[in-house]
């Protein structure tokens, strides 16, 4: 038992969701940015929901990188949600995640998360974008990953804005009248784009310091163990050059298929 | 179309994979270290296996980061793997993964993954510890993730040997005799053993350097985008200090559960 500096109603939510008794000390300081919770008839009254879409074709990273953080921010609740509940197959086609919820059950969140990953069938599915633009109306932050952006997009959501998306398809972004920007991931206003896959990750230690602080932010870093050191250093088109990024979008999709 | 610097073998197999004609043309440089591959009469009969074992209590992103990056090695096929097909949950309850293969039904694999979370169930389950040791007699590399070290310990397969896990609970590794490096993957003979969670990203682009090549592993890290870049530096305890320490291990587990 130690002292954790969030206030207590995070504090309170968190043990409770967790169904224990309080397991952190309050401490009273500065309340977070998402402590103006709205309430709902469709899940835990209290809390931080944060709504994950998932689909078939979506590439796993996109979701689980940022769930991994953002799981663990005190008094949030997670939940996948997609057209029908049980599995949705990954863009490989090799890994199945679960849907809990379906759109129809969930009509609020505090966080939006659309991840990337083949998503024609998604941009093109009415009933998603329509639930995407519903949800998006009630959210403190709407984030996506990869070319979850261009979902986001499709929705209407990035008009006049700044974003960024996967590298290799960042020319998709202007038809939906977003300007792009080659970082790792773009905040404006309550719309977070981040680039392709991993990039979930730092966008969401981004997010949890909104969502929570800084401290909590930098603990979830530790957490996760997220002090990366890859073997080499060829993460970004520019540092990759264009015979590594033929060669990068073929390993994507070999074949051109 | 362009030219790829695997050799003909690899090309084939990614393209028979693919079922599609040959999308990369073979220029014949040196073999990739895993080009000695053994057939089975369980799967496909050639190419590249990759066996993810997949339970109850897994912390999702170590299976799925390495997933995202090993999955595209060319001529790699990756199976999940369970005591049960179907759905298992995550450490937090929150994702459910799918198996799609039972340990019956695989019975060899070039590379074998164990990913961590709660793994208290499978050490302590016979049959999943035979297969690993079954397996792992047959694998090119066997590898882990996380608190995946402390099954592979389980299994046997540590006695002797550096290893690594998650930072927190990296004093179980000496009951296992294996000797606590603290990196972020340490490799030792066939056996490679990453640090918590987003660790995985990095032992696997180290990996598909050894499945196929350097330049290879150089596209796939482009492939994720992986240009890690995140907002804090406190993913390792000696970054983060003892009180971000305390804080990260309570947001892993509330209350001390």
């Amino acid at each position: 038992m130690f002292t954790v500096d969030v206030n207590r109603r995070t504090a309170l939510r968190a043990a409770a969701a967790a169904g224990i008794g309080a397991g952190l000390t309050a401490t009273g300081v500065a309340a977070p940015a998402a402590a103006d919770l709205r309430t709902g008839t469709d899940g835990p009254a209290t809390g931080l929901r944060i709504a994950i879409l998932l689909f078939d074709g979506v590439t796993p990273i996109d979701a689980i990188g940022p769930y991994e953080v953002l799981c663990r921010v005190p008094g949030a609740s997670v939940l996948t949600v997609g057209k029908r509940t049980g599995p949705v197959r990954s863009d490989t086609g090799v890994l199945a995640l679960g849907v809990d919820h379906t759109l129809r059950e969930v009509r609020r969140a505090d966080v939006l998360l659309v991840p990337g990953g083949n998503v024609r069938g998604v941009q093109a599915d009415p009933a998603t974008i329509r639930w995407i633009q519903q949800i998006h109306r009630g959210t403190t932050w709407t984030v996506s990953v990869c070319t979850g952006a261009l979902v986001l997009g499709a929705a209407g959501l990035l008009r006049g804005l700044p974003a960024t998306t996967y590298w290799g398809l960042h020319a998709q972004l202007a038809q939906f009248g977003a300007a792009y920007v080659p970082d790792r991931f773009v905040e404006a206003g309550r719309i977070i784009t981040a680039a392709g896959m991993s990039a979930g990750i730092d966008m969401a230690l981004h997010l949890a310091a909104k969502l929570a602080d800084d401290r909590i932010a930098q603990a979830l870093q530790l957490t996760v163990e997220y002090d990366p050191r890859p073997p080499f250093d060829t993460g970004s088109p520019d540092k990759a050059g264009p015979e590594l990024q033929r060669l990068a979008l073929e390993l994507l999709n070999p074949g051109g298929r």
